[in-house]
């Protein structure tokens, strides 16, 4: 089966020109100027568009067990929006508890995930430490593609791990040639705060944001970065949402240490002040951790971006609908944590980023889709628009007008954090696999059709 | 019993003037040109010196039973030996175990120093957190004048504690007006580090270094701030030896937090080679932790004392013998750790300050003294020249040379790490307590004479 | 003539205690408890009030002709308005044009002062450079007390100087002992953009501030350390109104390098929003250069004063009336620059940073006096509460609340920035050089009763 | 005429991959695995071999006019010499007296470049400022080619601008949509010192790094950027060689000011020491501006670039021999001020960069080649591997060993600062114009094969 792309304007990490694509078997097989259709190749429309790396969104969790509920979009939902969005991988992540097997669990989610219908790929959690879970790394790194774990150093009581874990876990994750995240907050200093306001009768969403200061991120961020200096490993910070996160990072970099950052297109443009909406509803609607920011946060991200500073930017994309929120009605810290995002972050990263000047068009290749690709080990794979690359491509017409709204998106929750926002830039059609699933609106997502990606390692210290 | 001395310039952390000071019952009674000496009092000449404040030296272990072996200097030796040095008073640390009651540690520790020579008083160490420490950091603020509680971020399996505590530890201290204070190292990454060392085969004294890297302190540092931010109290970190602690002071106090670091004298002028000296017994002597440094965090150093970033000096005074030492002969990480100062920080602040050019007279004292009669609220009865503050003082020769050597000091420890250094700047007489217990060269500390300092809170929050 | 205070508590830069202060002959001859007031001796009642060295503002314009008029306040108006606030001393600029004799315009302001009913003293500005301006500066130095020189970096074709002779003038100055003083704001960034907005049609005062943004200002600080750097001399920065500028001061200091950065009240708390006034004469009273700053500056101007790397306050007091701000109706070029606020520095300074908890009363001290007369080389004359200073003394009441506004203020000038802003901390009594000058709202001024003081130089380099 | 480079694994800014690739008349037409070789083609072996975009140095100055000389290296040697390191194209400077006509010169320049044998390129430097060069700007960015224009903040007395003219040719070049480009030292500063040092006897040339201390260079960084920030336009930074000019550049990013720098091959090796060699002839030959630096300014330099914070690298390749290094016998400075480096920059870059592992090939690939032809707007036509791109290509052997020396190297000059240096990382064959130019050894280079390359503006604001 082929496909041919005709008349776009390539856009990729390095370059901009205009050629053809020829997609054959979900492989990219030709690039150049005017190539010929073969024999019953779809040909498909991208005059005055450009022809991008579909995006990668490499922070995900669909359909994850939270906080006493499971999130509402699913493995086939899910990437189904983002197909619709222009992202045509993602990255979701295994969750074991802490006694648990991250190789059983990673297996768990590898059935939950077959329903996917675009490709995706797991970084695998470690959330407490043992001889077994020392052996278990190497297995997933080895003979699963699992090139990434991640830690928690927030959610005291659940999936938080301290210092020594960090520090047995990413120099194992050195000795694999994988790289180590984290989510970075202050997991003693949340619950503290958490227990002091609600001891002082503050119980709404408000007391969210309160107990998730920036300061409490920027010291997570700081003490993953030394951790990961002492150990001599690379580390990748999820979900920057302050400038002191973001200055921790840059200050690393500039001694020459190897740390990368990640941002969600939530944070770029929504503030704090959603948590001091009269209705309730709409605030908890909007708890996530990290949480929304003071506005002046926003612009480090951008900047960060800009400089090459953060290098990905993502969506944590975890749904929860309103009556799942609302379990959290007299408490806030019993909120479901999340929002969603998956087919929005490409609209809202060109509308925020490109349009309004911030950044080039190939800095937006770079931060939706090349850099995931690259820091994961999967380029160029993906992330790329290059013979032998496979055929996962936006057609994105940069001029086009589309209004976010619940009640048209394809995602699988009730709430939109972007809800009314009019952004120019839309994926017009995309093809994931050499397939089109998604052309002019109409989403063609296929249950199942998502293959797993297994990611090497790098060569190992 | 009064005492006149006459002649000398008086420097305070305000002002320089010429002027007689008259001491009767311990209390400074007159300050004036030409003041008369009154019948049978002890007349002390000035001439050509200054007279200032005596030191205090916030940060001493007296006879610390500490890694199975109790440090040489006695609570009379080792004030004798300050005395000596012109330092009049010191704090040391009263240090429970995890499970032991603090006000017990209190009491015990209060025994001890009976025998000491010059006045003192006690922050007291929180090794770990329950309903009875809660308590008892009460009954030892209002009852025992304890303003000040001490934390270790290091020492993992002995008295380190965790985020968790420190959050329960500041907040109470803050309900109480007193001041944390933090050793400040990533313990987990310490003890990963050594385990690492150790495994590798590196066991002598270079590894201690290489244990604490200086990122490890920085990172600390960061933590404790943030810690004292969240909850909204001052901070004071003991022992700063890095350009990056004292960037992360310095960042915290551009916010306008209240945040206060205090610097060794041994730390400004020794670097890490001595590690790498040929005789392991030399290396194990340089033993203590922060360890020192490469050359260029001292600039960083003297520069936060001359700006203002950083507030007091001190010795961490905790000395070992080289039989001591020599439980870690095959295991760096069984060196007692700890040096000696408390009889040389002066001279070593006079010659390599102010005679170096880095800080003026005035400066002097205020980092030896008057800062931390402020910072733990015991001045203007300390850290002062006044009429009504005690008679601690001492007529300082700032162009007298002495040459430093455990051969001739009046420490008790086989070692000194200041060893042959000449020093411009000698005590020439010191009083304390309104009693000339030094007098050039001659020391006549007495046993006992020295009497327990309270220290009231500042107005609880 | 003598004089008691009675009843209050001395504060001073080093300590808060109660006592009462004889003065006689205009200087301060006792101080203590319970002193006895000698025959004929005003009694001044300072019963829960503060005694604290009257304020000294180091940065005024009595007078002065500027863009072709003159400001409104002379030396006898300007200096009482500031005795009613308890300001006791200023330090005024002399600025001979660019072709003009430093000697000469020296005598010139000189003879203007006069007049003044509280103590002055004078910097004077090199505004260009020959042999002469070398040569007079030494007679100014050596012969007149002039031991600080001021330099414009901005005001293009009138008194800026460009980097030669800022390099002339700090090395001539570190030769005498004298400290060099900068405006900091790029002159030639400020010349083009004045040029392009006008060019742009873009005529009222809200040009004023666009013309000279932050960036502009904190490039100048920069430059100036640097050459101060190159030089090896100490600089103090007049008026820091910047993020920038703050931070560039904070970096050079934590290098150990000598830098002193002044704030003045109006900056502290009034912001840029005045510049959008629909009332254009509003907005042009408030044009001054530095401009007022978007609000984020403040905090970092009010923590640098709190952290010690800011070290003193003023007002750059130069009064225009509606009138005289009109000339720049049509071309915010030519508004007369200037606020201000020598009246209310110091309840601007305690209700602001004392009563809101940023401050302590010594450190309000400090920036309002001691540090003032410490950099500028008259304490301990000056600054101070101590036997043998100047009785300059301000009796603070820290609890009165006044309400400021310019139909009650006694500044020559038709408005009051801070019109209307209710503060708690008024002067009860003011005395300066013994006498009462001020007391319980009743001004005592005499004209000609200030003397000009002469400020030594420090030890040549 | 067609060539085939067979067996070589691919390395571009994005990706690394095995493949060949075939050339025809100067351009690159095919890249694939296992071409055929058409009839007639030059085969190239690049088996275990790097295929990479030739490198580009973006600041040369052959045969220029300074300092009372003529540079030894002439278009013809020095692009010679390039191609013999891997070095297809450079871009040269236009230097025009202050009141010269800059197309005057431009046209000079042209006439001296038809020698060359690589491609070239021009900066055109504004020396000083009238209607004429503001007219001749736009006639050279828009009928010429010229996209950057040079701007020297040092060379008090030749070719130095102040910053007036700074403010207008930097908003004439946003108007163009050129980059203005800056050399940054603060030359009043440089000036001055040179006049002291000289005064103080010292006439050597450790006078002249005395001279041009890093302070002077970071004052001079932060200014250009203000000034670019004030006029709102992008600016590039030449050749970086401290901490303090990459801090201020990595600073004014972290706010999203988009702001480029650049780093010589020289400063990242080697240190100030070169100025305290016995011989003077030795130091005379490293003087150059800026100079060499204390070592720990090199971290910085190298984290740049890692971080992409620094983005190019450059020669500034102005080569004069001992008889013309003499004229500054018996004054630092009259000595020539420049080093060689075209020849060498890419085994340098490539053995201390990539083989000591601070960079990846990729990396490599971007600060030598692919960063500057984006920067300066002549990609994908420079700087890529692709189809449609200039046939400009180095094949280098990663492993290859090779002793650096002046009596090997193809540079006209008689001394090569990298002396002795063996480096690994060798062009195994230069590809310039589809021609082979240099293989194993054997130069090849043709006078007058290189073109004039025209460099179009951006879009102007
Ligand atoms: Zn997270
Ligand atoms: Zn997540
Ligand atoms: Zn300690
Ligand atoms: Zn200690
Ligand atoms: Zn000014
Ligand atoms: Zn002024
Ligand atoms: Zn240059
Ligand atoms: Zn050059």
């Amino acid at each position: 089966m082929s496909l041919l792309i005709r008349g776009g304007t390539i856009v990729t990490a390095e370059r901009m020109a205009r050629a053809d694509v020829l997609c054959a078997d979900g492989i990219i097989t030709a690039i150049g100027p005017d190539l010929e259709a073969p024999g019953g190749a779809v040909v498909v429309d991208a005059e005055a568009a450009f022809v991008m790396p579909g995006g990668i969104d490499p922070h995900t969790h669909m359909e994850l067990p939270f906080m006493g509920t499971v999130a509402s979009e699913d493995f086939y939902t899910g990437t189904a929006a983002g197909l619709a969005g222009g992202t045509t991988m993602i990255i979701d992540f295994v969750i074991p508890g802490p006694t648990e097997s991250p190789l059983d669990a990673y297996h768990i989610w590898r059935g939950r995930a077959t329903k996917a219908s675009a490709d995706y790929s797991f970084h695998v959690a470690i959330t407490g430490w043992s001889e077994r879970v020392h052996a278990e790394m190497g297995i997933l790194a080895q003979r699963h593609g699992v090139n990434s774990f991640k830690h928690f150093m927030a959610y005291k009581g659940a999936i938080m791990v301290d210092d020594g874990v960090l520090l047995n876990s990413f120099a194992r994750a050195l000795e694999l040639g994988a790289m180590p995240t984290v989510h970075a907050e202050n997991g003693e200093a949340v619950f503290h705060l958490q227990r002091s306001l609600l001891a002082a009768g503050i119980t709404g969403p408000a007391g969210h944001a309160l107990s998730r200061p920036p300061a409490v991120e920027g010291e997570a961020a700081e003490r993953a970065i030394t951790i990961a200096n002492v150990i001599g490993t690379p580390v990748y910070i999820v979900h920057v949402s302050t400038e002191q996160a973001a200055a921790a990072i840059a200050r690393a970099r500039a001694t020459g240490q190897r740390v990368f950052g990640e941002v969600l297109a939530q944070h770029l443009v929504i503030d704090e002040s959603v948590y001091h909406h009269p209705d309730p509803a709409f605030a908890a609607a909007h708890v996530m951790s990290p949480p929304f920011r003071a506005k002046h946060h926003q612009n480090a991200l951008w900047a960060g971006l800009a400089s090459g500073q953060l290098q990905t930017t993502a969506t944590d994309h975890c749904c929860f609908c309103a009556p799942q929120k609302a379990a959290g009605r007299d408490d806030f810290t019993l909120i479901p944590n999340g929002t969603g995002g998956i087919e929005d972050r490409m609209s809202v990263l060109w509308h925020h980023g490109v349009r309004s000047g911030r950044l080039t068009a190939q800095e937006f290749v770079r931060i939706t889709s090349t850099n995931t690709a690259q820091i994961f080990n999967i380029h160029p794979r993906k992330g790329s628009i290059a013979v032998g690359s496979d055929a996962d491509i936006v057609v994105w017409d940069g001029a086009a007008l589309r209004r976010i709204s619940a009640s048209t998106h394809h995602q699988n929750v009730d709430f939109n954090v972007f809800e009314g926002m009019e952004v120019t830039g839309v994926a017009r059609h995309t093809i994931a696999g050499g397939a089109l699933v998604f052309t002019e609106g109409d989403l063609r997502a296929v249950r199942g059709a998502g293959r797993y990606i297994e990611r090497p390692c790098f060569t190992p210290a």
